[in-house]
């Protein structure tokens, strides 16, 4: 984890709308065989919507972010830059300000060009929040 | 467009998530007959990766917030509160910084339980950036 | 099991879309406590593309079918009819005819009006070929 | 549309499950500008689930297949072969057996690796049935 570690630290020096939400989370686990990484954040007003829960936005953001560090932690020495293809995410409950919340992330295939994540939101009591699968194309060097 | 205007001023009052997006948002214009909003913004820093792009997380967020305000848009003083269900994003192309984007929203049904949207964001010269599409459930009261 | 295979046998003997992948299907376990319902089929070249590979038309309608026994398994004397809200699929690998593929579904969550449910399929290797969700909107009775 | 119409032709003649759906689908027009293609079906009883409207399946079929035509229609002589990514598909109506619909599907974006389409299915009173995403891989041949 120490290599992923410095890539999230360097990561969170750098203004934007990651550092919005890397700000919050905290690093779980990371599962090399099974290739899962776990992150954890209490959540935080600033991502919530006008009834004080986690905002559907916000949601989306952290199944993006949380499976992009996924495909990182996979290969964090090697693992060329990516971009996002495709992101869907199920609601399935709310999670109020404060509650702390667990972001599961797994690569389902790295192949060539794409790589396939799914991602779980869960509460405190373990009952899922939402589903998002989020598919991201790989930028590797044409082989010269 | 007057009740529309008076809903969005109430909003940005509130702080919260919503907020980091609506503070950048115009109200562009809304077509009553075809049910299509159109917003647009120039795209902060603040919304952008590290690529100073916007990201992936803040175009989901944009579809989902955008596509919210099109269902009530469509009957602003009786529509009731609705939650997502689902929401799903292609990224077609980036939008860097400074760029003026346009968000094009269309409610594509308003049933009784649930409303399904469609939306656009395009860049300044009329190409698509992403496309998406925002399930919600419609929480009407009980016919008492 | 035995009130799910009844529910089966019926189906299979209504001719229709949903028939043409029951005739391949085979049930395989039900976990109660996990809400997952595997199914196993060998590719046909029925359900096959151009390449004699699972058509991605098919995959996606495995989801459909498959998601939706998993919601009636979850209580079969009780559960009303739904209907499909959202389906999204994303495909990893391919799954050649003859090759014996593992559909696993889980229902997420089940509430007062809309079921979530997330759908994997295996190759007989136990490779990951594509992986679903799909939402549906169920049809309970008022309350008189 | 020469050039489409001899390659549907051929496709026709391949059985499988692509043919299920050719065998049913008139091609309708192809905007060459704006990168539309509309085809039209009878909703056939084979296409239907138990209810004898088109099943869920195959309308996520139809967004499959004819997204996959129009990529192939916007350069019909040199257009690669492509393979599904993503599909995602919502569902807004039901459309009965016997009912005429209309499928029309826009080519959104044909990049270097990666086609990203949009499909929409009407009813023969113009509403929206189901409306749908399906971005494909472009397998070009590398730079020799």
């Amino acid at each position: 984890m120490t290599m992923l570690n410095n890539v999230l630290e360097q990561w969170k020096g750098i203004p934007g709308f990651d550092n919005e939400f890397f700000k919050y989370l905290e690093m779980g686990t990371y599962n090399h065989e099974k290739k899962i990484l776990t992150m954890t954040m209490v959540v935080p007003q600033e991502l919530c919507n006008v009834l004080s829960t986690l905002h559907g936005g916000a949601m989306a953001t952290l199944v993006d972010v949380v499976s992009s560090i996924a495909i990182i932690a996979s290969d964090p020495e090697r693992m060329p830059p990516s971009v996002s293809v495709d992101l869907s995410v199920s609601y399935a409950a709310t999670a109020p300000v404060g509650e702390k919340i667990t972001i599961e992330s797994t690569v389902l295939k790295i192949g060539k060009n794409l790589a396939f994540t799914d991602t779980a939101i869960y509460n405190n009591h373990n009952k899922i929040v939402c589903k998002g699968s989020h598919t991201k194309f790989i930028h590797r060097k044409a082989a010269l």
